[in-house]
């Protein structure tokens, strides 16, 4: 089911809920000339997690899946990477080995394989080789074909009223920054993620940047904010997440903020079409702390099944 | 002379010579339709150094002034900092002394006593109060009415041509992004600085992002293509700087990159209106490494004398 944006509803994928009149009246409330809480363009920042929340994150996060088909490139040319332990639990798709520890050894020994050691331009012309051969165990499909409809048509009807879209990602900003202006058309320089520091050399080829892992900063959690204030620099007026992860950037876009705010979690209720998986926290069982605390910060909760009339274009 | 800008002449204050040439039929080179050397306006991305060339740097940076001023605020409460010899030696003005030592123990002093352990909101407050009441003690007049007309034009000129304009600082990104909008029409998402990571909490009075110097990033020298790459993603096509702090990003910017480029010095000729100090270096006397590269890499050397007619938009 492709639907087509009107002008009549600029939200034809969303089913006529809550949800959907929500965003509706907030656009309208800040963007209608004489409002009383018109929103001058410049403050029209609006903020946007990617994993989750703009595309899917299961079976695994899909930067993690292209670490892997990377993995599986490298071994070819080095086969003695098969015999290393956590290269076989990544290749094994045993993504909580790599996560055990305090220092999340495993994870940074993978990342350090996959993506360092390279020029920026090579590092982004094997993450377009991934995306232009990789296919999704699911749906078979491209993964940069999997974004969610309803979502793209939030960010274009933001982009029609000014409001400038940033994603906010624990991904790699390397990684998300080679296909989100072709895929969300949101330009490079709105991308806030996880980030380390290049080096610089001038190389009888001209200059080149280097990956590294120095200074290594995890844009998730309490660091969106963070990376929010060292990226953007000022607050956001709009946080769509879908997960604890988001927590902190949904408090920080919408508690006690000056301006009118808006803050939505999408809840993924939807085994057949997507994923039905984020309602209870692993360790305790009980509601993730940011849909417990939604109903009394107001933050609008989407519940994928009921709300959405279609998940991706081609649905 | 308060030189108005006009549709049949966008650089009035530059004097018709090589530089305003110069300028004028790059823009027109990748700007005009059907151009072999057209650029989307995604790809128009300009870089600008803050001090020495939008701005004076003289007898010390701005923010160097702004630090000691704050010194001076909280010595009135704290007098016990008044026999500490680094606060000595910034009251002193001694700036060499600060900046001695491997690490500048001095300036991380300095820094830490005036750019810590406030939240961001406390410290633009402080930036606001301080251009509100410091006046430059050659010109007497605010720091933020010192801006050059003749970039002033040039900013307007590109912006007027769908070019982002990017503000790319060895200066502290949360002291510039405070009056930078309003001063220069440049939001704080488009700025590039020396960054610490500040600290998230959420207060009962709201989130609190705390400033601190943990993973200090000093935007500076081969800093600066490395900063262009974390916050904006792509190499930019033009890039103006004036000192061997812009060497590495004029490089970055124009030595085989596959799109049109532009690089350009401004330097500083002009002691009877402004300062003239920049040719040589200290160490060895001789012409510094971005003027004795600049014929070689077709950089576009801007002489304040003799290519400006107002320095400032008061002159």
């Amino acid at each position: 089911m492709a639907i087509a944006t009107t002008a009549a509803d600029p939200l034809p994928s969303w089913n006529d809920g809550a949800g959907k009149q929500a965003i509706l009246a907030f656009i309208a409330r800040v963007t209608t000339a004489g409002s009383p809480d018109f929103l001058p363009w410049a403050e029209r920042i609006a903020v946007f997690d990617n994993d989750g929340c703009l595309w899917p994150e299961n079976p695994m996060p899909f930067q993690a899946a292209f670490a892997i088909d990377e993995l599986k490139r490298r071994i070819l040319v080095e086969p003695a990477l098969a015999a290393v332990p956590m290269v076989q639990a990544a290749l094994a798709g045993d993504l909580g080995k790599l996560l055990e520890g305090d220092h999340f050894d495993g994870l940074m020994q993978i990342l350090a394989l996959t993506h360092t050691g390279m020029t920026t331009d090579e590092f982004r012309v094997a993450v377009e080789a991934w995306l232009a051969s990789a296919r999704h165990p699911r749906y078979g499909r491209p993964y940069d074909e999997l974004t969610y409809l309803p979502m793209q048509e939030l960010l274009s009807y933001l982009r029609a009223h000014d409001f400038k879209n940033f994603i906010v990602s624990g991904g790699g900003v390397d990684f998300i920054r080679v296909w989100v202006e072709r895929v969300y058309g949101i330009p490079p320089e709105q991308v806030v993620g996880s980030t380390a520091r290049t080096t610089y050399e001038l190389r009888d080829s001209g200059p080149v940047l280097t990956k590294t892992l120095d200074y290594l900063f995890v844009n998730d959690n309490a660091g969106k904010p963070v990376g929010i204030h060292q990226f953007i620099g000022r607050r956001p007026v709009i946080c769509c997440g879908n997960s604890d992860g988001d927590h902190a950037m949904l408090q920080y876009t919408t508690i006690n903020n000056p301006r009118p705010s808006f803050g939505l979690i999408v809840h993924h209720t939807d085994a057949e079409r997507e994923y039905a998986y984020d309602a209870n926290t692993k360790s305790t069982g009980k509601l993730v702390a940011a849909l417990r605390e939604a109903p009394t910060r107001g933050w609008v909760v989407v519940d994928m099944k009921q709300d959405w009339k279609a998940i991706f274009e081609t649905d």
